[in-house]
């Protein structure tokens, strides 16, 4: 199956990819490598989760904060490409979650990216991952996403 | 224009490129990308702008914390590439910012070192962008900024 | 000498390349480059450097929680290519320190990775750096470290 119909069997229609909400592009090509800058979990204008892990949101909430951030950049790839098809291999997610002192949920959080990716696009979604906290975050956003994908020629 | 006339039009002279801080390289190229270590805002061996955005620093100090960071690292590609007309396309800048509790104003403050990198570079200074926050920073220092810049064969 | 070597007359025995914590793997290969996922100081099963800089852990416990990351991801670079000597340049280390309020020593506890690539891989093991501090680390680790490597053809 597609990426695309990967995404229609998850009842997820890509959104218009976000624009950086300062002086900087959303993906930048170079070589075969497209690059996002950190998406956020937007829906629109709205920032849908907004606060830290382990003081005003759930893990639970973190989990979909991180797959809202995923779709973002799906959406900024397709943006890149034309085609998702034309996605060979992801190759990095950079997960930073803003959180509380104590928090240590970061590695199923961002699973809310990744296993997005895994169900968007089978073997070509494995990637490396890096999991940081970050104290405070642009926006107020609970989670910022970045990717790095390998593209066709 | 060159990005050495724009420089000059600014009023920009660069600096000797920083040295590391400890036992790494100021800049490694890998194919067609060069990247930069952590550059932070030093003026020869003085670190300009110490401390925390939302607490000793204001946002406009931020700012020129960020814009100094990306001098700094424009004399580092310099250094890389012998002439800055070699660099095709800026790709990215990793921004992380030095923080207190609550502080939200990061896109504003990495917009210091993208505006320089857009009057300098042009269309070539479009890049992705990823903006964190930090709670402890090396150095005491506001701002670091990695780049990323995709150069000629 | 060859990095295998080097490791030996260090004493170190690589151990199985640690499994990821969740759904990512722990490095993929694009074009000439390898990247690992963020390491941490792993020792099988077991998290040796747990807590934070500049509170839990002293500099010294901070430089082994580097070096240990860096004999993990050097394990990886081993799993990607099969023989360290295709390495033909480390490209960069992104090290993140979990710290405390007022915590400096970054680019000493760093350079316990970075001194250990030195001694492994001699010229070819010189890289650009990162050195962020982390509120809040997965697992309560010490250190996450990234490693970017150019391998050959």
């Amino acid at each position: 199956m597609t990426a695309e119909e990967n995404l229609s069997r998850l009842g997820i229609t890509l959104p218009s990819p976000p624009a950086p909400v300062a002086a900087y592009v959303p993906w930048v090509r170079t070589g075969n490598i497209v690059m996002t800058s950190g998406q956020l979990p937007w829906v629109g204008e709205q920032m849908r989760y907004a606060g830290k892990l382990g003081a005003e949101l759930t893990d639970e909430q973190g989990y979909e904060a991180a797959r809202l951030c995923a779709i973002n950049a799906i959406a900024q790839l397709k943006a890149a490409t034309g085609d998702l098809e034309k996605i060979r291999q992801l190759v990095r997610l950079e997960g930073n979650i803003h959180c509380a002192p104590g928090f240590r949920g970061h590695p199923g959080v961002l699973n809310g990216a990744s296993d997005l990716m895994a169900e968007v696009f089978g073997d070509r979604g494995r990637h490396t991952r890096t999991a940081l906290g970050v104290n405070e975050m642009p926006c107020d956003a609970a989670v910022q996403l970045s990717v790095f994908a390998e593209v066709e020629d």
